[in-house]
């Protein structure tokens, strides 16, 4: 690049030279692989059978947090989505909304970013788009990240959960939404408090290769654990039944929570999931969600039940039960 | 809606509550079908053989434009790019990232229009992903639409073009860009120009299934006609002779033109492609396409020679020859 482009400039998304040589400096230099064609309007795939598809667009800010960025969150949301519907993340597209003056230095952060996290489930960016806005009409950069990937188990379902599964939950909830808040608020060097994020396939991949029978499965995203199991009660017509202590929470996020009135199970979490499995099921798949990283804590925390069906209990420490509904209310903005 | 949610506000991105009720009013309302689901993170297809995948973010401002809006192109776009790969239009996500006090009835529009554009190809959105950013963190409205569609014919590349193959171009060029131009300066009353914005695939289903020998085929967007000639010379190693008398142009392109010093051939258009076939089986493509409204001035270009590879040559009316180049420079921005 010529020192006159060290940032991003209309130019670079006219559809002309300057985008052709952005395309081929930073996105094809990290993403390359056989199908991602810079000359054909569409990547071409060859695909049987039934396949989960699913699209997310990323919009956090700050765009760097601790625990990772804008690039590998748009990796891992997608592969995450993809990974709970048990389907192996294969392919994916990528498009940048870019900020006209975005530094061409942290483009290729975030870039290099995606791709590292594209390692850790082998999925590939296969087509893409490119952007550019006039300064002001967008903040920094927007991805959106769309994926296709393999069903492996096609019982995995919403619809599917049933009265006596039990509830896991992969690690401790809260920490992305927490890290996000911290940051905006300027306490991010008193704490070593860092996002969730994180792609689950290897996880997934191991539970599906055991035969696990899952009959649910679901990253706790934006809303957070509540709005995962409202969500799971409703489209199931069970009821679910949490116990508080059993959940883990971080203590920083404890702390956080506190001091700005909000709740653990409502923050987002971007490398967490839930789990429905039949009861004889459930230690030995936290056995195996155990022997991976970030699910060392994984542990069972309630159950399903005919009783109170479409709705979530709580039964909190002192052994007193309220509903724990689904989210309200502003919540944190571009948490993801 | 109650009424003080006449705009779309932050808590409606915030996975809660209010954004359930905005997905169901709005998008479900417009968009349903059997494979949408509200409740699965992912859409369940079933695919087979090759298939196209291809991604695109629109941005255009102004957001509604003479011959179309934002949801309008937002459909035509990624078809177009599917129906370029002789791919039939069949699944489509649909991703929005909104600023917050967005005009909810606004939407609607958009998302009706998407609605009516669908129905033009027969393409369904299957699943989507809807983001709230705060006030001035983007400019109304931004939407990604990715889609999958089953290669109909597999040979049709860039890379396919022969030297004797005839170029045609399915109607007058620089339509979509002069449009937006011509609005952004604030001459939209005084003209009946109006963007070409228009799903191509009921055109190219029919080029398909008569065996029309279609070599490469693209729709002329960003870098309009000279991004295409360009990119086919260069990719498939031909020269490219393009008779400039040949080319239909609107007067009011040409006027708007002359004015702005832009060049009709870098305009975008929306709705306009480009086809190379075999000389032989040119006349009947253009007799094929000038059946369907928007091509009645399809018209055979220019021709592939051996000579001059990679260099798009334009015969000048007054017989002079120049090189017709990748544009470069600013053009104009948010075009799409």
């Amino acid at each position: 690049m010529p020192s006159k482009s060290k940032t991003v400039q209309l130019s670079h998304g006219g559809g002309g030279k300057e985008m052709d040589q952005l395309i081929k400096s930073v996105f094809f230099n990290a993403f390359d692989n056989p199908i991602l064609s810079a000359e054909e309007d569409a990547a071409k795939l060859n695909l049987s059978g039934p396949v989960a598809f699913t699209t997310d667009s990323f919009t956090v800010s700050p765009l760097f947090f601790a625990g990772g960025d804008i690039g590998k969150l748009a990796i891992a949301g997608t592969v995450n989505d993809l990974a709970m519907m048990a389907a192996e993340p294969q392919y994916l597209s990528c498009s940048f909304i870019i900020e006209e003056g975005f530094a061409i230095n942290d483009l290729k952060t975030i870039v290099n970013s995606m791709a590292k996290e594209l390692h850790k489930s082998g999925a590939r960016i296969v087509c893409g788009d490119t952007k550019v806005v006039p300064k002001g009409c967008a903040d920094g950069v927007f991805i959106n990240t769309t994926g296709v990937g393999r069903i492996l188990n096609p019982n995995v379902s919403v619809k599917n959960i049933q009265p006596g599964d039990a509830i896991i939950v992969s690690r401790d909830v809260g920490r992305h939404g927490a890290t996000i808040l911290m940051s905006r608020e300027g306490l991010s060097l008193e704490s070593d408090l860092s996002s969730d994020c994180a792609t689950l396939w290897p996880i997934v991949e191991q539970l599906v290769a055991t035969s696990t029978p899952i009959h649910a499965m679901r990253d706790a995203t934006r809303g957070g654990l509540s709005a995962v199991l409202n969500e799971w009660s409703k489209a199931s017509n069970v009821g679910i039944d949490v116990d508080e202590d059993a959940i883990p929470v971080a203590d920083e996020v404890k702390g956080l929570c506190e001091l700005f009135g909000f709740e653990p199970y409502d923050l987002a979490n971007e490398g967490t999931f839930i789990l429905a499995v039949p009861k004889a099921a459930a230690a030995g798949a936290v056995e195996i969600m155990k022997r991976y990283g970030n699910c060392e804590h994984a542990a069972i925390i309630g159950h399903v039940t005919e009783a109170h069906a479409g709705k979530v209990v709580l039964t909190t420490p002192w052994g007193s039960h309220r509903y724990l509904d689904l989210p309200q209310g502003e919540l944190l903005p571009r948490i993801c």
